[in-house]
């Protein structure tokens, strides 16, 4: 019977998030124990999320626990989502926003390190996400460093659908669509290897449309549902998080966009947290290392691995690495 | 291929159905046409919830359309969920909120009579769910009146859910758990026929905690979770319109809480909306009429049949039935 903690669980996002695992569990018929974490504050009204939880009677839930403890929420823990983050506050500069949430997840690893299953996987949302998977993993040394992810999934599902729209499909049809690099405006969505149906995006969508509208729009698109919403994406994200979840737990032979720890590969920094494409052998996550890439892809992705190098480098200099 | 509408797709509990039910239709395999209906101040908003619907890249998604327009909204629907509904406010009478929620009940009975399919079902969940099912389905004669259904699921789930967390098993093992009347704080949620793996729930609970925790508890329950979250049940409730379709429209065999229209069963006046006991066959949503009621279960199901009485009675004054 897996574990599955959340923090962050009282946020838009969690409030999602939640709902949907526990109706994917009650699906699959498999029981599970849910821990569900964030900050004291919040304790009142996750009284009320647990009773919401209690309504909707899934039948796969073994036990619920709710708390503002990492060492309680992480307990055994077989898989976390960690959702919760310091979000960047007007006037925060980038630096101050990677040093704040450093320290979230250094505590959040070390919590992990004492109490997870050494086992356990540990996807990351909360931004940078990549960067916050690598302090964690850091912190984490009993558990497998390779476990540790960084969501990319929201980005590789909203290229997918934006080219589904484009050439009017389904976005099911829409295969091999991997996103490189950071979760950030320096992502790279790899239109240049992703098909339609079997035929290549580049034989259907013209180039000027890739490049100009197609890039900038999937590198922006958090900023455009922010400015429509009134709100930032909050079920679209806790959905590409519980398809990763999917994908690595309950495989489907098809290659997805993961941050996952780097050795260097396509030209990254070794030790770096970066988005590969990947596929699930023996139930983990493989970065696939023998695709071409031709000049413009590897400068696009070498693009967006140098930023994440940044955002490490700036770690080291804080001495938080 | 099914049409599915929603009303008041752009709040909350909308917020959490709209994504409940792409999944559900997705993990079925189940193409469909998703129509998402909010008034014209909601539309910017709206363009938000389309694009994280996109982002989500649902397979199930063979059209998405947001409209302001009831007759673009209901157009060939087949199961329409009624979520929008004027919610009670400060200084409101209960005969204000009858009354303005009437004649949201009637434009949306209307024009699904001129442009549903005449098959469809039609949910309510805003409240006075049961009778502003009534009043929607007087207005569609066209369509079939047993089609339209009070939203009774989430007191039911709630009350499982109770017996299950004071006997120590899970919400599955408590079955027969039907709630009569009314969805308000006069619905009685009978115990005296409920069981938990197959003993009887007055056997296994003292009548008192019966009669003084869990009815009052169950009544009151949507209060608790305002006091405790700071906002009305949103995903719970959301849930249970799920689970309601999904017993009407994929039965599983299990009795089910469902406001339906009544020909004066079990002592209710002919042609109110009632929540029963029902069982789906042959694709119809039937009350189940023989079950043997004590005087005090009869007594407690006449109280909140006869609160349902007296709204139909005020419409009946208000010239709006």
């Amino acid at each position: 019977m897996k574990t599955i903690a959340i923090t962050g669980a009282g946020g838009q996002i969690g409030y999602a998030l939640v709902f949907r695992v526990l109706s994917f569990f009650a699906e699959k018929n498999e029981k599970i124990h849910l821990k569900l974490i964030d900050l004291p504050a919040v304790m009142p009204s996750m009284e009320g999320l647990a009773m919401e939880i209690d309504d909707c009677a899934f039948s796969c839930v073994e036990s619920l626990t709710i708390t503002d403890e990492l060492h309680v929420g992480f307990k055994d823990v077989d898989w976390a989502f960690l959702v919760g983050a310091m979000p960047r506050q007007k006037g925060m500069e980038r630096s101050d926003l990677l040093s704040k949430n450093a320290l979230i997840f250094k505590e959040q690893g070390q919590a992990l390190n004492e109490v997870a299953n050494p086992d356990a996987h540990v996807l990351v949302v909360g931004n940078p996400c990549n960067t916050n998977a690598l302090i964690a993993a850091h912190y984490a040394p009993k558990l497998n460093k390779n476990h540790f992810y960084g969501m990319m999934m929201l980005d590789e599902l909203r290229a997918r659908a934006q080219v589904a729209n484009k050439v009017d499909t389904q976005v099911e049809n829409v295969k091999n669509m991997i996103v490189w690099g950071n979760h950030s405006a320096t992502q790279f969505p790899d239109y240049t290897h992703a098909t339609v149906d079997g035929k290549q995006v580049t034989e259907l969508c013209d180039e000027t449309w890739l490049k100009d509208t197609f890039l900038p729009k999937n590198q922006k698109r958090g900023a455009e549902v922010i400015a429509a919403r009134g709100a930032s994406s909050a079920a679209s994200a806790a959905n590409a998080a519980l398809e990763t979840m999917k994908r690595v737990l309950y495989p489907d032979g098809q290659p997805f966009s993961l941050g996952i720890h780097s050795n260097g590969e396509y030209g990254a920094q070794a030790g770096l947290m970066a988005s590969y494409p990947c596929m699930v052998s023996s139930g983990e996550a493989r970065i696939i290392n023998d695709i071409e890439l031709d000049s413009y892809v590897k400068a696009q992705a070498q693009l967006s691995f140098d930023e994440l190098a940044d955002e490490y480098n700036q770690l080291k200099t804080l001495n938080i690495l």
